[in-house]
């Protein structure tokens, strides 16, 4: 029985590029294969329960604008969230869904209580997913909204907040498994400092490495399957956190010995306030062995804060895809939409046509990638321009079996004079344009 | 006998805090004890030769400003240069000094005549050394004004252009050698990309580790006893640099087993380029165990390039150089000023107050730091705020004697619900304005 | 009678610079005369009731934090919260508050009642103003919060929204009228866009202008004597804004034939927000005949937000009170803490440490700034460097006696070959730093 | 008799969407017709001799990397330059081309010499255009690379730079004249400060406005009908522009009642250094009637300078392009690319590469923003946003023929409570995404 939000609106169909129906895709066929694979299982499209049900509209200068029968600080407010929820879900077909504990269920009065409502929750959500086919991509723990983490979760000060942080993600990875999620997030909005007058960096670095092994180390215990990940971001809520970046946390996890158990989540707002594009973070996590997952919403350039837009610059999404691809696709991660409304858009229809341009963006995206690759269009420039690495002398270099001195000598007796050679650049962006 | 390019300036003295003549120390007296240690082993000054000496007053729009009676490329002319250094440095009574290859020699026909050149300048510097006492902070090779280097020295698709990169820096690091350098410094100015659509970014960073491998391998095996020191810049001249910030580098290090030889130099104006304060690289180095060095010179927070300012805001560099101390202070490095005069600055009088005011400032920054630890007034309180992880079961919980389960039973158990304490940033930052 | 929210804290008092008390002045004497005048009457400091009494300590990713006596939507509410702020204000020993209607009020069911609230809130204010002497430097309309500002206020593409604010800024003037308020400010959070796809710009634009029209026509009409001041600000909660910055402002004055009665309130946060610094606003303000109060609250240069810190960078706030001074100093305008603690700083004692400390650092930039101009420090040179301006061929040029064709002729005739002089940056760098 | 320069390259042909061919267009077909008018008539190409013929590929950390057989202080080194310019304008098909004088012709030992090389350019220009049919779209004089006006041209301290300057744009307006050139731009490099330090901002910018009107008298003298235009660039070459973004050119041609005169020419890279989208300063010129012409080069978004790449975001240009034609397209403007290659991409070919995707990257968004704007696929939805602006109440507020206190009073009257309406933005951008 439908709870009637949506109205009569009618599940989103595939109707083709010439299609102006607004609540149609144009670009998103599921089935449509390419590169061997079914769109829908490339692109694996996940709705992030927050800000789709749970954000009220508000900003740092303005309250709610949003008006939902569900808000509310009762259960039955979020069943009724859940219900709306699992019908936007099919609606849109998306085969998967995100959330934080906190989106989910009423903070209780005590730990014990607020477990037990996540614990009912779970329950609703088990008998929604068995009869829609939606599955979850990933849960997470939100440890940044209560006052008790305003000074961090792992990295807090106080004791007693790292060890309640740790039972919450304990309760949270235990709801995961049971719902069959694929990963398990933690994004560290709290996880950073405001000022380094009151801060031990290497302290609350070594309390962060500590909190993650043991998340490893419990994952594996209770036979959990998922991949753990976490989401870099540099700034905002704190003014530095310490998952600034891909690199960053490459690093970090190097440090606690975790590089070959936590991958990572990269949303595209997070890659640009890093001071990177998106294409780059997802190739430094390729290169790095640790991509696991996307958060696909963008940014607005000229703010300096996560905007949390969802994506439409289709050039862009083909060159994130185009990473993807070639770091081998996703295997348990997927595209989700950490993306929000703006707060002016406040009707039903909107959050549907909001995340139908974002899924048809990404098809796109994704289907030029696909054909680029298909093409060698980059690729096959790429390999001429690395060729001479292929030579014996170079492979030696490379491989260390030559000293600085011997390749000095080399360099001496050859008189070697390298003569620069076009990059290409422009070519190679005019290429891509052909694509998208 | 004198260049007399300064024309009767007489040497710099301390003349203590009233004192309004332009070229006289108001803080730096070079023999004052502070924490222990005279001021000049505290703050181990240099001048940087490139922007000192040879740079000409470009910008992207404009050309040559100064006009230096050395500028010129034949062997008289960097002579004439070097004379009117070491003038400089004596006038100034600064006890280090640092240069690039291409600074100090005109580059020859071949490497050979360029290797030529660089040792007789070499010999040149020894006599002036001696003569003077100056000696040298560090030396490096410029790997990135040749167009030969335009697409990387040690990530560069040419291999023979690796080869020509690791042939340079391995005389370079000879001569920083002979003359005695306490460091040697790599900054990666090319080792980076401009576009992803002609670069393979997981080569390139094996290319670059294999180089840097080779250049500590070369080090031990010549007996240098300096410190090998990466310089983190995120961008410029390349869109992305690999050695972005100190997180980067150290994850690099890491991934080319080099964390525990490999130590950073850390510009002020490029931390604030990689959206950080210069405090939280020197914290970030601190806590990471890779701090080395510093460039003591400021960008302009409101342009987006690197503006290589002469230092002068206290307050900032007072919690630099606290972080400094909080190390542990200099071993082998010091403060380096890569900084540039403004091109409108155009007297040889300007060459001077422009180091005599970033000394100064350099001075009252750290007295103002020493004076904070002396006082305990920043760790007094921190201590207090960490005091809590100094019980026996939150030792045990970093330590990783407890488990995930464990914790969160003990959470049920005792009813643990943390209440937030004030993290008093006013107060602190209140505290560090009775310093400054 | 005392609400007993600060304890037994006394009256902050000047205890000189090497007091350690937290709660003393170290440089903010009241009394003391610096330039002819009283430091309080130059200074003129007003406390911001917005973020000292009625921000819960949010952010966009967490909720309340600070827990306040006086938090929740009843006029008793209200009440107590007045008077805790008066009692803030009598510790400090400020002599100027400022407030925005939502701040000093809960909003009603209806228009009518809001308005009756905040007339009962007036006659609070106003037997707590004669018994303390506080007065009020500005009163401003909050035209941003509530849901029906979303769009805009006098920019909404709905005129009931525009005639809603319209009555809302007619009894806010009122109200300040009454209080005897020395300005009204308007400051457009909500005037701008989100995206150009549904905005007309022009269109708004005309309507801003009528806006402000319609303001100062009743200004006249009811003989409020007090400056009408628009607060720049490039962004946030907007995309853009339409007071971007002070030249911005300028032009949209002289477009709707205002520039002669509005003027601006420069806050230190946006300046760094629209890529500029503080002093430069403030010097535009002096060059374009604008200049009207300031909000002295710095922002963090790393964050992309406005961060509305207490200020503490002494060397910038000397800068800036130089500008202030060259301007003739505060006519109707003062220095008002548009500053919110962090929201870890829990305590009261935070509220008032926090505000001694921006005091204070404004107290000694101040005098530093005072000093230089009585040394002529800066402006000795500044009058060398253009003296060529006062050659009468010059003043010709100038004042638009001489033609193009008539200047090139002599450029010619004379041939004029002018040779560049040094623009000096570091030694007046330099001579800057002899005072703060 | 050709150059050779470009080998056997033939000129580059529309090809349609489906052609590979690099030097072949795929959207740019010159005698489409949209809108009722051809595509070269709507886009009016234009090429930057400076970037694409006088620029060596240099940036701030590395020299020359491109070598033309042109690069020479000769004037037989200029002729050859503008014979290979000539070739390359055809070879593309533009109808335009834009220069300084510095890129023309060798600066000469003195003021005359320099003129007079810049009228024998002009001769072979003109020999040129007519046998090609090639026209200058607008001419300029470069004011900022030589040391003489490293500290402002109009704005120098010594009021013989001002006269030089003037010289100097008065010869290049007469040349400009005389090749018929459809537009004289100004752009002010040097005009803003390094530091306030040393500046009288209002003395300044009465400078600059004399010189403008200067400028202005004698375009009206002197019958050049071709229209001034100021570019406006927020920073670099100096930390600030007194030409910051569009709005402070208005605010500043106000002051100096210019208004009428001047128009703006707007390029993308300065409009995202400034902080604003390209698309908002369009909107902007558009809005307060100073639309003049385009420098369609954008930035990158990640690198805090004017990196001037070739355009190529298809999305971001329809958005450009809807605004050009909402402001009823070019007059006397065109498209100018002020776009350089990057400094790898070495090889003739480049060049024409780099501007055949520019160009048809342009078409792309032109005939998508024409495709918009017949369908009123955006100005549908915007009519009926503002629809209530027609009632007749709605107008006579904006009219001004009601004051204040009648709205207010209306407001209380009518229990005015305006409920708000969705912006539907994402609705809107999805719209966008049908056409690009
Ligand atoms: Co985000
Ligand atoms: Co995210
Ligand atoms: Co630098
Ligand atoms: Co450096
Ligand atoms: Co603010
Ligand atoms: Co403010
Ligand atoms: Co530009
Ligand atoms: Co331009």
């Amino acid at each position: 029985m439908s709870t009637g939000y949506f109205g009569d609106i009618k599940p989103v169909r595939y109707e083709g590029p010439d299609s102006t129906n607004p609540l149609a895709y144009r670009h998103y066929n599921a089935d449509e294969v390419v590169l061997g694979k079914r769109l829908e299982d490339h692109l694996r499209f996940a709705v992030a329960y927050w800000h789709t049900f749970a954000w009220p509209g508000g900003d740092p200068f303005g309250g709610q604008t949003f008006e939902r029968p569900w808000f509310g600080e009762t259960m039955e407010h979020a069943k009724l969230k859940a219900d709306v929820a699992f019908e936007l879900f099919s609606l849109l077909g998306v085969p998967y869904y995100c959330f934080h504990d906190a989106d989910v269920r009423p903070e209780g009065a005590t730990f014990a209580e607020s477990a037990k409502r996540l614990d009912e929750i779970a329950d609703h959500f088990e008998g929604k997913m068995a009869k829609t086919g939606v599955k979850l991509l990933w849960g997470t723990a939100n440890l940044f909204s209560n006052r008790r983490f305003m000074s961090g979760a792992a990295t807090n000060p106080d004791p007693d907040v790292f060890a309640y942080a740790a039972a919450t993600v304990k309760h949270c990875i235990d709801v995961t498994k049971r719902l069959k999620g694929e990963n398990y997030v933690l994004w560290g909005g709290r996880e950073g400092y405001e000022t380094l007058l009151n801060t031990d960096m290497g302290r609350e670095l070594d309390q962060l490495g500590r909190f993650l092994n043991l998340v490893v180390d419990y994952k594996h215990k209770i036979g959990f399957t998922g991949t753990i990940l976490i989401e870099p971001k540099p700034q905002e809520p704190t003014k530095h956190q310490y998952d600034y970046d891909v690199a960053t946390v490459y690093g970090f996890l190097r440090k606690y010995g975790l590089e070959k158990e936590v991958k990572v989540n990269i949303e595209q707002g997070h890659a640009i306030l890093a001071g990177h594009s998106f294409e780059h973070e997802l190739a430094t996590a390729n290169a790095l062995g640790i991509f696991g997952s996307i958060d696909m919403n963008r940014n607005d350039y000229q703010s300096g804060w996560d905007t949390d837009q969802f994506p439409n610059n289709v050039p862009e999404m083909a060159l994130a895809y185009y990473q993807v691809l070639l770091g081998g696709g996703f295997k348990t991660g997927g595209t989700n939409f950490d993306a929000k409304l703006r707060r002016q858009s406040l009707d039903p229809e909107d959050l549907l046509v909001a995340h139908v341009g974002g899924m048809d963006a990404c098809a796109r995206g994704l289907k030029a990638a696909a054909k680029m690759i298909e093409d060698k269009a980059l690729s096959a420039p790429l390999d001429a321009r690395y060729a001479g690495w292929n030579s014996t002398e170079a492979k030696a270099m490379l491989s260390g079996e030559r000293s600085l001195e011997q390749i000095a000598a080399r360099v001496a007796a050859d008189g070697i004079e390298p003569q620069p050679k076009s990059g290409r650049q422009e070519y190679l962006e005019n290429v891509v344009n052909r694509y998208v």
